[in-house]
């Protein structure tokens, strides 16, 4: 990037880099950087610190970015005192929501993604229909406010996820174990009811969204997350932002099939992967495994810690399930780094503690099954994160459609 | 996108399509649509026609683009002759080569994508010596440039394609079935020779650039594609362009595993979907199929041809054997489907012939396995294309390369 680039010799920077805006960029450096001084930002994005000075005071103008004191090391002593770019943690206050299927989980952060109040509230669980998932919703937004004391006017906007395939461009759930209705219009019909803009993901983006503005996407451009609960879940950062098929309903690794005319999956094909490694397949197995016929009606979590502790003590059975799951997981990681060659995959997710899932014979089996070009293969990390950190995904989602809306303003007017 | 935009409704445009930079989004639906007058522009990307003019006026000058007469049916015979925007073809001349194990072609285009000239070398099968190949690559482009009657000065750049494991950013083939060495910086070595700009890229994107600079691409922003000969390959286009994996050596279709422990791939490793569906997958059942032990040595388009024949002719075993492949083909095209959603599958490859890969059933089998979300599955097509097509794709790269270089300086200078 920069004037010296004649875009013609074999070697340019990568593309997706290049073609997004500057504005953008500049904020998305401070934003992961937490503060940052302006001719920083000018040296990582190889611009002009004239360009950064223009650009910069359009954001400060939006009230995406203001001024603050740089960090002692960037204080020379000399002149007047350092200044560097922040995100204005102010500017907007959010709530984020998880609702799944034992329990929701609602926070409230402000702009800089900073925790005001959290709070959590067990359910029934199994499917429910609209109107009492709408209630649930704005009794978990009334709660947060009310213990952070502040009034549901005040927020910008409400971020909501939960399991399901859902298309978040278009507010709808096409289906989720925790709604009796397909084809909801959730977004909309629950910004009727707050009075607030409302957007929607599944819980697997929610996660990724979580990585990208508080965790991993501070170092990193482009990473996946797949996460292993009760189903399995995709999600895929793409260019620091969070990409979800080319219609919206992509980054379905669960459903990706791993073996023809395979096990029943709940979605009712057969060989997803998720029918291998998800809780529900370990569990069906399990009961067959541990010979717990007519126990099947206990709580999967029970069942799934009774057959761990099993394959620990070296019950064979036991053990054999832990490392067909292993080994199916390790094919599917290898499909997603033999399909976007990601720098990172993150694993999170409850199941993590399992390590049978992750043991070194499963790492192996990644790297043997994933392309061989002579390259390191990519790092896998375990993150074994909950609820809270899923509903501090939901609160990104609010952040980031209110980020993308006034970078949208910003770059029209300066358009034209 | 625009001013009226607030960000924070629950229904925004598609995030990929607004964070695009306004003149590229201007140069490439001018591209696509060979020419357009300025108030279609204005009106198909929502900005005032104030803006398209100041936008388009910067392109003209970088001269990507110039004024050309407009289509009769824009003309409204009043006042002065309508005039449109077109890409201005003169601008550069390119040439594309395809490097493929039975022959070699290259052609020469303008900017516009206009074929100037273009030839075909046979060449001996299997391997060989970068020199040898740097030597080949050098007679084409003095061929293709004396058949066309252009002094290769007057070239631009040069794209090059060429089957295996090719990183197009850093201009390295990490392996190619052509090629005896490994990690070769292939781009490079060409380019000190030429003495021009090369890009190279593995055959299955340059189908791909085809596709969106000369096919498909004129309609959609986002589709796949899908080549099925020696190998199976796989391009995405994701918002106009080429998506390689975040590292540069994603989509790698044919390698991912489609059964766990599975048939033997040519890349040492088992389970691959081109395992079960490529040439060398067929022919090597089609000599047990056909009793043909000894016959192993004979070129794989006649064993194929003479096991299709005996398919048609209701041979059982040969049917079995085209059956399997168009499951598996079924089950490696729904995983792009549940990962990428994306709106169109073009199937491509001179293997399309055989239409037992891509029967009804196979079809229909596609369904089964995609996600059941209620909407509509995405449409799939059957291009059978020849190695020009590859090798005009190999052009478009060039191209692109080009724009991509002056689109950046535009941006650059309209920044400072």
């Amino acid at each position: 990037m920069g004037a010296a680039q004649n875009g013609c010799g074999p070697m340019i920077p990568p593309l997706s880099e290049s073609s997004r805006p500057l504005r953008q960029q500049i904020f998305e450096r401070v934003r992961a950087a937490g503060t940052m001084p302006r001719v920083q930002v000018a040296r990582e994005l190889s611009v002009s610190p004239a360009t950064v000075t223009t650009l910069t005071s359009e954001l400060i103008e939006l009230g995406l970015l203001e001024e603050v004191a740089a960090p002692r090391e960037a204080d020379t002593g000399r002149g007047r005192p350092a200044v560097a770019l922040g995100v204005r943690a102010a500017a907007h206050l959010v709530v984020g929501i998880k609702l799944s299927d034992r329990e929701h989980t609602a926070v409230i952060v402000d702009f800089a993604g900073n925790l005001v109040a959290d709070v959590a509230r067990p359910r029934v669980p199994g499917p429910t229909e609209l109107p009492a998932l709408v209630d649930a919703t704005e009794a978990l937004v009334q709660e947060v406010c009310a213990k952070a004391g502040v009034e549901p006017a005040r927020l910008s906007a409400v971020g909501l996820g939960l399991p399901g395939f859902v298309d978040s461009e278009l507010g709808l759930v096409h289906w989720s174990p925790i709604l009796a209705a397909r084809h909801v219009p959730l977004a909309a019909t629950v910004a009727a009811r707050l009075g607030l803009a409302v957007h929607v993901d599944n819980d697997a983006n929610l996660v990724t969204l979580a990585e990208l503005w508080f965790g991993a996407g501070r170092r990193l451009s482009d990473f996946a997350v797949v996460t292993i609960e009760h189903g399995v879940g995709m999600g895929f950062v793409l260019n620091h932002r969070i990409y979800r098929g080319a219609r919206g309903l992509g980054m379905e690794l669960g459903h990706t099939k791993v073996q023809l005319d395979g096990a029943l999956c709940r979605c009712g094909q057969r060989g997803c992967l998720e029918a291998y490694v998800a809780d529900y397949a370990l569990a069906r197995e399990a009961t067959t495994a541990l010979n717990w016929g007519g126990r099947e009606a206990q709580p999967v979590n029970i069942l799934l810690e009774s057959l761990y502790d099993h394959a620990k003590a070296g019950n064979a059975a036991a053990r054999s399930i832990f490392h067909r799951a292993g080994r199916f997981l390790a094919l599917g990681l290898a499909n997603v780094v033999n399909l976007f060659d990601p720098e990172l995959i993150i694993l999170s997710g409850e199941r993590m503690r399992y390590d049978y899932l992750y043991a070194n014979e499963t790492l192996a089996e990644i790297k043997a099954l994933a392309l061989n070009t002579g390259r390191e293969a990519p790092r896998i990390e375990i993150h074994a994160w909950g609820d809270l950190l899923w509903a501090h995904g939901a609160a990104a989602l609010a952040l980031s459609e209110i980020t993308e809306g006034l970078l949208g303003q910003v770059r029209e007017m300066a358009a034209q």
